[in-house]
């Protein structure tokens, strides 16, 4: 029996957008509400995600509309605990590799994403600390040394490309806009600084293939969601699509 | 085929103990390579891992000597993605149940035990932040609140116990003796308050449930490994069996 799945998300999120990209691409049939960061509804605390966060997914119970969530579904959250949950909903779409070896490697991979990669992701394109990116700059191409192919486990897509997928689409247009925490003009250089001769060949020809996917097409968007939410600071800014 | 698995440890570290457990729970034969963290063996970083960090696995390949590894096994490690791995490696051995539901809330617990508890044990049990531990004690009544049965999950051991116990264990045994970045006498306090009426009957029940486990017997050694290593500072104090 297939149960009943809501999954509560906001465009501008990417921890959120992890678990819709993992959704898509189970081919599960699912519901999704746009929570309002900016001003939630007063029952998604309590009836949904005490910690008041998405993204959050409602699984079984009755079927309702996803603004009164039923006391009867299972209430669930933290973006890598759903991916690793969709992955055992539906263990057919192959998700996870079989292999425990290889199940360990996309957790590492995800491991990295959050310990490595994330910190300085945050620390220079929402804070602009370290002047020039240097620290992000070591982080893409320590993570580049675990990209094993097509995706970051060879050729097939996984949870571990879920993972990353989201934060590298809202970095390079940050970069890309020169939009951020950083001063103006460092986000320009950090992006030309990656694509400078073949160094970075792996990483962008990895953001390439995840970004071409239906799944990631379905779930980005670029003009109205990732920029002008993400730097609410820069509201004046006319934003437009590449 | 079964193939050879060596475990990379030491007695001192907790992460390394959350491994130990959970193949201690799964009934595999396994090898132990203690490795000393203040004098690390020269191959084990270029042959083991990279990050020269404790725990490790070595999986597969020839059966050699620890000390000697083989190019042709599989090295991982992270403590939290080798808990993974061996639940994969050893399913007969429900150390993850197998509902996609009871697998998330496992998923949940370690993650709340990695964002929430620790940072906080760390905090005061390591650096002394915060007279009297205040923001620890509120960590562990938060954490009650997820404990469901007699183990984190309810009636069944599972690698979630494994996240958390070698933490608890140390975290007591620091507080009983008094010993820690904290000063003199904070240690003892905060045990008081933690041991006061019944406000933490679910916690102390939990705590000895998985304290008295043979897994946890086998691998924590209060005199000679936990204390006087995790707390070098106070060398000069003599350690004694409670």
């Amino acid at each position: 029996m297939v149960e009943t799945l809501t999954l509560y998300t906001a465009k501008i999120c990417p921890f959120a957008q992890r678990v819709e990209l993992a959704l898509e691409e189970s081919g599960a049939k699912y519901e999704k509400f746009q929570v309002d960061l900016q001003n939630k509804p007063e029952w998604y605390a309590p009836k949904v995600n005490p910690a008041s966060k998405v993204p959050a997914l409602a699984y079984g119970g009755p079927p309702v509309p996803p603004s009164q969530p039923s006391p009867e579904s299972t209430k669930l959250a933290e973006s890598l605990v759903l991916l690793e949950f969709v992955a055992d909903l539906f263990p057919a779409s192959h998700l996870l590799p079989k292999s425990p070896v290889e199940r360990a490697k996309a957790r590492f991979f995800i491991d990295a994403v959050s310990t490595k990669l994330l910190p300085k992701f945050f620390g220079f394109v929402m804070r602009g600390e370290v002047e020039g990116g240097e620290t992000l700059y070591k982080a893409i191409e320590e993570l580049q040394t675990l990209i094993e192919g097509k995706y970051a486990l060879g050729d097939e897509w996984s949870i571990a490309d879920a993972a990353l997928t989201p934060f590298l689409a809202r970095l390079e247009l940050s970069l890309r806009k020169d939009l951020g925490g950083f001063k103006e003009g460092e986000g320009t250089k950090l992006l030309g600084r990656l694509k400078e001769g073949t160094k970075f060949e792996v990483f962008w020809k990895y953001f390439e293939n995840v970004t071409q996917r239906e799944s990631f097409k379905k779930t980005f968007d670029e003009v109205r969601g990732s920029v002008a939410t993400l730097f609410p600071f820069r509201q004046d800014v006319q934003y437009s699509s590449p």
